[in-house]
C-alpha cells in the first residue's frame, strides 16, 4: 500500500521522498542523506526540491557550502509533514491490516494447482 | 491507494477481481461479466480461476454450459470476500483522505517552477 500526496503532476510527499527527509533530519546533509539511499547527489536535489515547489513554505533548507560544504536541516513545516505522513502510513496500514485479518479464515494455505480452463467453469458460463 | 490481497505469489482479491466478481454477481455469467469490462472470455476465466483457488471454498461457481449455456454466481464466501473487500477499501481510503486533508493548509496552491541547482540549495548541503 502506497500513500502519496500529490499537487498537480508533482509528488509532494510520497514513501522515498519520507526517507529522504528522515536520511536528512539524520545527516544535516542532502548529499550524505542521498548517499545513505544509494542516491545520487542530483537526484536527492531534485526530490527535495520538488518537495519544496509544493508546499508555501520550504521543507528543507540548505546554507551555502563553501569550503567546509552549507548543511541541511527541515525547517518546521518539514518535520510537520514528515510526521503527518507517517502517521497517515502507520493509521492506513494498521487499518488495513486489521480487515486483512478477516479473509483469514476462508483463504487457502496455498493456492490450488491452476484449472484447466473448462473444466469446473464452462465457456457459457 | 490499491489494496491486494496476497497468498504466494497469486492475487486472491483485488480492484480488479472484485470488480470481475460485482460484474459475475450483476450479469450472472463470467462471459458477460468479461465483455462488461472490455476483458477476453479466457481473461476473465483465468483471474476467475486464481481466485477461486485462493480461497477454501470457491468465489464463484458455474454450471455446465450445454446448449443454452452455463451461467455463474457468486458462492456466500464470494459474497463475503467481495463485501469484506469493498469495504476494507473504503474504510482505508476515508481514513487516509481524513489525513491528507490534514496537508491542505501547508501545500502551495500549485507547484513552484523548478530551481535552479545550487541556487538555494549547496552541491555541498
Amino acid at each position: 500500500m502506497t500513500l502519496r500526496v500529490l499537487l498537480a503532476d508533482s509528488i509532494a510527499m510520497g514513501p522515498g521522498k519520507a526517507d529522504l527527509l528522515e536520511a536528512i533530519d539524520k545527516t544535516g546533509s542532502i548529499s550524505a542523506a542521498g548517499r545513505s539511499m544509494d542516491m545520487s547527489y542530483r537526484r536527492a536535489w531534485m526530490l527535495v526540491d520538488e518537495m519544496n515547489r509544493c508546499f508555501k513554505t520550504p521543507l528543507v533548507t540548505a546554507a551555502k557550502g563553501g569550503a567546509h560544504g552549507g548543511g541541511a536541516q527541515l525547517t518546521e513545516t518539514g518535520q510537520q509533514v514528515l510526521a503527518r505522513y507517517r502517521a497517515m502510513e502507520a493509521a492506513t496500514k494498521q487499518l488495513a491490516d486489521a480487515y486483512l485479518g478477516e479473509f483469514s479464515d476462508v483463504l487457502a494455505t496455498t493456492p490450488a494447482p491452476p484449472s484447466k480452463a473448462g473444466a469446473d467453469l464452462d465457456h457459457a458460463g
